[in-house]
Formats: structure tokens, C-alpha cells, sequence
């Protein structure tokens, strides 16, 4: 299934005690409409307040289902907002976050002076001045393959390297009326990678770090040699890309 | 001043005594900043829920203030969702309703099959399939200057034709990405009229009415003529348009 949703008022993707959360909410409207429990396993585990314009979801069933009647009763009992866009038959053996070769995500951002009430809750809004040359010049440093460990908020730091590497694609930046957006698209995301660079990004621009200074952060391997993580408002998960074969 | 607020968690722009409103905050903003008891007055008293993309409105004040310093200080009293654009300077006599030669209202619809989540605040989602061009050519009825009472609501019934005679300029119907928005353009709009009117357009569209019906609608100078109002949340007040003189 494709799932968007307005992350604001949910604590992310994953169950967790002491939240509602999207998954939660799915399992439940899912356990209904089959009249059996029924667990939904997302791609990309967003966090409390991160957006999905098309969040992907895989859950097994052994009935034979009408999909799109399925499609409807889900979003009849689920709150307006979580939409679930799209239900297909997949085979046995996809799993929506191993089978997943891609994922694009951007981050918003409101830069005029006086913020767009509308976009309160979809963009951060930086009044400050930034200089966009210089996050611009930083970027390709991102790109490519790297032990990305320094923007990772990690609990097990004795991961091995290979479990901490990822491959970004690209990092575009483009322009919106009243601001932009940071476009990424990796083979996958470490959690709050994309915040976290996205944070360094907004630190270059404000000339609190030079871009050259990239290399040696993500030498460092260390999460505390990098600086805050952009608020999660601004974040959107917008598309995971599967293999032809799926 | 230009004023642009989400309407959503306001009881409107006018001050009432059982809701939090827009007029309310900014009075006491600007009674704040200038230190004296200060007043606004606003072009349009958008309902509960209605939003602004720029709402126009005066104050006055004896005091030689210093316009981008109270702008900022206005913003970092107001909540969020209530952005001061812009304040100038206008003549005495400047008035931000009476001297308006016309103003600009869109409504905003989501059409496709499955409701965006971000656009669930600031549209009206209609899912049943709609007749556009039953609702194109019912639009040419009500352009021109006629009597509104029947899709005004109006609390004293005794008030003269005069009262309730308006000019729309225009009312255009502009695609979005997932549906679509009315624009109106108008020399003034009674209490309620344009989501009276959306509302009609959208009966037509759902073939309840025809859009031969409008003139006697129109004719019958009742509001219980016709249908529901359009919901709220549909609708925004965009511009506010002066006379050069001012």
C-alpha cells in the first residue's frame, strides 16, 4: 500500500507505548476490515512529526480480498490524516523496506522574512540570512557512498561500518515560491540522517562551518561532531523506489 | 496592514465574546506594542474557519511609530498562525472596509477520489463525481449586479434591496494539481454569500439544480430558497483592492 499522511499530530511511523502512531492506527483499521490481526510493515520508520506523501507498506492476508473495497473501509475508519492512496497484490516474498532499492525524501524550508502561516506546519522557516552559495558548494560532499555514523543517531554504537554506510544519489535544492526544498535520494537513510544533514547544510549556510569541513566530520565517525538535526515538521518522506521485477 | 492568518483555530476575524478571534489578537498585539488601548478595524469579517491570504485592516494612533520596528514586534506577540505582512502608512481618512472598491475570494475543492491530508484544512473534499460544465455554465448567472438576498444570511430581514444589491466581476474556475478553485471578484460580499453561492454551484454540479434555475432563485430574495452553504474551511480571502487614490 501508499500511505501519505500529515505527520503533526502522530508520534511517527513505528508502535511505540506511549503514542498514537501510524502504524498503530493501519494495524487497527486493517485488523477490522479482515476480521483478523493484521500487521503492516512500512519502508521508512518516520519520526513523531515527519510528513509521507507516499510512505510504502507491505501486511499479509491469506483471504482473498476485494482491494479496492479493502482501499475504502480503510480509509473509511481511519482519521483524514492518513490516506491510504493505493493497495496492490504483491509477490509472497516483497517486504516493503528489504525489497526497497531507493527512497527520495525533502526537507522544506520557509525563507522570507514575514513566514506563510500555511506552511507553520510543512517548512522550517529560517529569517536569519543564509548563504545558499556556500550550501550549495557543500552538497556534493554528501553524495556518494560514506560511513554516514556522524549524522546518525545510533543507540548501538557498536554497529560495524558496513551498517552505517549508505549511498546518496543526489541532493538537489530547489527553489519554492517562498523558500526551497532539499531533494535527497539514497539507497537508504540512517535515523534522523536526513535532518542531521540537513542541519549541517542550514550551519554552512549560516557560516558557522565552511563546506570543506564535511570530510573531516564524517571522519570523525562520532554523532556529537556534528550539529543539531533540522525540526522533523520540515521533513517528507516522497517516494520509495522498488526494482522492475516487484 | 495586510493580515494573512490560518483561520482554522479562530472563531473568525470579529471580536465575539465566546471565541478567540483574529481582530481580538491583533488588538491586543497592537495595544501591547503602542502601549495605549488600540483598535483595528478590518475589509473583511471572515467567518469561523475562513482563512487570509491578505486581509487588509487600519488602525489609528497619535504616536510617530516606526513601521518595521511595530511589524516585528506585532509578529513576535502574534501567535503563528496570524502573520502581519505588511503595515503603511495611509491617509486620515482611510478606511480598510469602506474605502475597498473590491475584493478577491477564493474557494478551494480537492476532487480526486482520495483526499490529499494536506490539503484536508484548506479545501472542501467532494469524492461523488461533479458536472463542471454544468458548474461552468452556471456561473454567467450570477456575474453582474443583482440582488443577493437569497444566498445571503442575513439577520435583519427588513434591510432594503439597496442593502443587498452586489457586483461580481468575476468568478473563475482554475484547476489545481488535484481539483480545482472559484475565484470571485467583487465589489463587496453580503454575510455567507460566496460559500451560499459555491454551495449552489456545487448542487449544479451534483445535478440537484440546473443552472436555469438561478435567475428565479435569485428572484425569490429568500434565503431558504436555496441550498447549504460551502463549509468554511474552503474559502479565502486574497486580496483587498483600493482605489489608486489611496
Amino acid at each position: 500500500m501508499v500511505v501519505a499522511y500529515d505527520g503533526t499530530t502522530f508520534g511517527g511511523w513505528q508502535i511505540q507505548p506511549q503514542a498514537t502512531t501510524v502504524q498503530q492506527l493501519i494495524n487497527n483499521a486493517l485488523t477490522t476490515v479482515l476480521r483478523e490481526p493484521t500487521y503492516v510493515i512500512g519502508a521508512g520508520r518516520t519520526d513523531a512529526g515527519v510528513h509521507a506523501l507516499a510512505q510504502t507498506a507491505h501486511f499479509h492476508t491469506s483471504q482473498t480480498i476485494n482491494l479496492y473495497k479493502v482501499l475504502g473501509s480503510l480509509n473509511g475508519i481511519l482519521p483524514p490524516q492518513i490516506r491510504i492512496k493505493k493497495i496492490d497484490l504483491v509477490d509472497n516474498d516483497f517486504h516493503a523496506r528489504y525489497s526497497a532499492s531507493r527512497k527520495i525524501y525533502r526537507y522544506h524550508f520557509t525563507l522570507a522574512p514575514i513566514a506563510n502561516p500555511f506552511s507553520l506546519l510543512y517548512s522550517w522557516h529560517i529569517s536569519a540570512p543564509l548563504d545558499l552559495e556556500a550550501m550549495k558548494t557543500a552538497i556534493p560532499y554528501f553524495v556518494g557512498t560514506h560511513d554516514f555514523r556522524s549524522f546518525a543517531n545510533i543507540r548501538d554504537s557498536s554497529k560495524p561500518e558496513s551498517d552505517t554506510t549508505r549511498t546518496i544519489y543526489r541532493i538537489e535544492m530547489i527553489p519554492t515560491v517562498d523558500g526551497l526544498y532539499l531533494e535527497f535520494e539514497g539507497n537508504g537513510f540512517l535515523y534522523k540522517m536526513v535532518r542531521n544533514i540537513t542541519g549541517c547544510l542550514v550551519e554552512i549556510a549560516k557560516k558557522k562551518r565552511t563546506p570543506e569541513d564535511i570530510p573531516s566530520l564524517l571522519a570523525e565517525k562520532q554523532r556529537t561532531a556534528t550539529g543539531q538535526a533540522a525540526p522533523a515538521h520540515g521533513l517528507f518522506l516522497v517516494e520509495v523506489i522498488y526494482p522492475q521485477a516487484n
